[in-house]
């Protein structure tokens, strides 16, 4: 029987259908399919990047659990993660929207509202795009450019062995929020912060940046799947393993409590839930205190160390105390 | 009552929604929303252009009536066109898909063939994307990154009085073919040329860059909503007037055999059915003979002199043997 989208998901459908067919097109010092953004040279020593995504009404956001300004901040911030991820600077976005011919200009006002406030905070203008009528549902496709220095770019591929891996947010909030809008939960004490992060989740483009500058970082991604799925694709690209020490994952007292009230299980969330937009990186150890000491400086928080990179296979272990256990799951996949 | 989408239409959308919004935001040099792409400055002498267009089933094309082959060869053709109409060089594209769940890996595999095919022909890499599940309708969304000299980029707004419009190819093949689709009319002798210009316009990138080392050409974009509509674009980006000569009107002999045989109006077509994907521009009316000869020798067909830039309040009018008429529409808009 002919083979269904359904059965090879979406990285099949990436590493068999897709990336093999336009290899051979791929000029020099081009990075292609498999980091968060395009890697393009244009000066001798500067790059320019390019990274796009696309948000489907019913699968990625439901219309009555985010306001039009929250999706126009979040359909911006999703994208604006990734260029943060290899640590550039966005110079314009592209927004292509299709709307459905009864929709509220109102509503369109608000979600333009909402893009606009992350642009400005950003300092990056929208510079074009496309937008056309849908029969149902709203669609959003997001491109945005950047530039940084060639020597800065931070990949997938570049973590070694006895590199710790760390992140600088806590990991579970953006998840445990999805859980109060699906489960239809009232909002509590805890809920706030959680929804805050699922909702207007803000990208670490400045974090990114000032990362990129530091040598001592090996590799980094943002975090979009979730910690237990991203750090599998540095793994991969690194040719390494990694093991992750679960009673050091850091995670907020709202998701904790949150979690105890409605029998969550945190970890979970915290490494599978996914929409965190916050980074992953591999750090030299003996630069790691140095380093984490400066960011808390800059940034007024910590960066924590969640794990090691280790030689072996591409795979991760999950430890709590020291000892192996079955982990969580690695993360979910859109098909 | 509350506005909805569908009485203030896709360029009130534009216009009134979200470029007001984001003009505060654009960096010396940039041109943002109003050209077929977004002209971005890089080095002193270089800059960097980007285009994107959104494809959703049912509203851009029927499943049933495009392969998968066409149809990503076409995906890529109309964002190839907005390149070519700036003049610019392609230098990688960006693919965002949304497919059902139960879609046949055999069928996206002839659509990447499609987007292939073009790939290679113009030397354009695949450099990322995204890919998602979708509830019902395909979506399909490009964009092209590409560079120029800073020099040769061609406008909308550098339209002058005395100007010839012109186009390098016949008008309304694509909108003909569209009729025998949309009227399920059967295949005869007229039929093959049509589909294949509706179904796999070839974007004309070449004679894009060609025409952006002429200083004599003035203005320029592609034809994607048919001239009537397009060159409305140009007339208000340019702040002058044109006429357009009916009876110059470059058709093909399919396209007027066709509309004999089922009476259609093929100069309506020709002017408003749009998706010609070709060139239009504006040129010097003392250069044009010998740039027309060149680029005849270049490319192995005619530029084509199809009306005259004029002075005053922007707008069309169409004459035929020098006398005014009643035009036809002036393009089609997606809402």
């Amino acid at each position: 029987m002919a083979k269904k989208l359904s059965e090879i998901g979406e990285f099949g459908l990436i590493d068999e259908v897709i990336a093999p067919r336009f290899k051979d097109l791929l000029g020099e010092d081009i990075t292609g399919i498999g980091d968060d953004c395009a890697v393009m040279p244009f000066t001798d020593d500067e790059v320019q990047i390019v990274t796009t995504d696309l948000l489907i009404e019913e699968i990625h956001f439901l219309r009555a659990k985010i306001s039009a300004f929250q999706l126009g901040f979040k359909a911006l911030a999703v994208n604006l993660s990734d260029i943060a991820g290899m640590g550039g600077t966005p110079t314009g976005t592209f927004l292509s929207v299709a709307f459905p011919k009864n929709l509220g200009v109102a509503w369109i006002e608000k979600f333009m509202e909402g893009y606009r406030s992350l642009s400005e905070k950003e300092n990056v203008p929208l510079l074009g795009g496309d937008t056309t009528n849908t029969p149902d549902n709203i669609v959003i496709n997001v491109a945005v450019t950047g530039r940084m220095k060639k020597s800065e770019v931070k990949r997938r591929s570049h973590a070694r062995p006895g590199d710790y891996v760390a992140v600088p947010d806590n990991l579970g909030d953006s998840p445990g929020g999805l859980q109060y809008i699906l489960d239809g939960l009232p909002e509590d004490k805890f809920s706030e912060s959680l929804l805050k992060q699922h909702l207007t989740p803000y990208p670490k483009v400045s974090e990114g940046r000032w990362l990129a500058k530091k040598e001592q970082v090996h590799a980094m991604m943002d975090v979009s799947d979730g910690v237990g799925s991203d750090l599998h694709h540095i793994v991969k690209a690194s040719n390494v393993a990694a093991e992750l020490y679960l009673e050091k994952t850091p995670m907020s007292d709202n998701l904790r409590e949150a979690s105890k009230k409605y029998g969550w299980n945190a970890e979970e969330l915290a490494y599978s839930g996914g929409e965190d937009y916050t980074l992953l990186l591999t750090v030299d150890p003996e630069a790691f205190e140095k380093l984490a000491g400066d960011f808390s400086k800059t940034f007024g928080r910590p960066l924590q160390v969640i794990g090691k990179i280790i030689e072996g296979e591409p795979g991760l272990k999950y430890l709590r105390n020291g000892k192996p256990l079955d982990g969580p799951g690695k993360g979910f996949s859109h098909f």
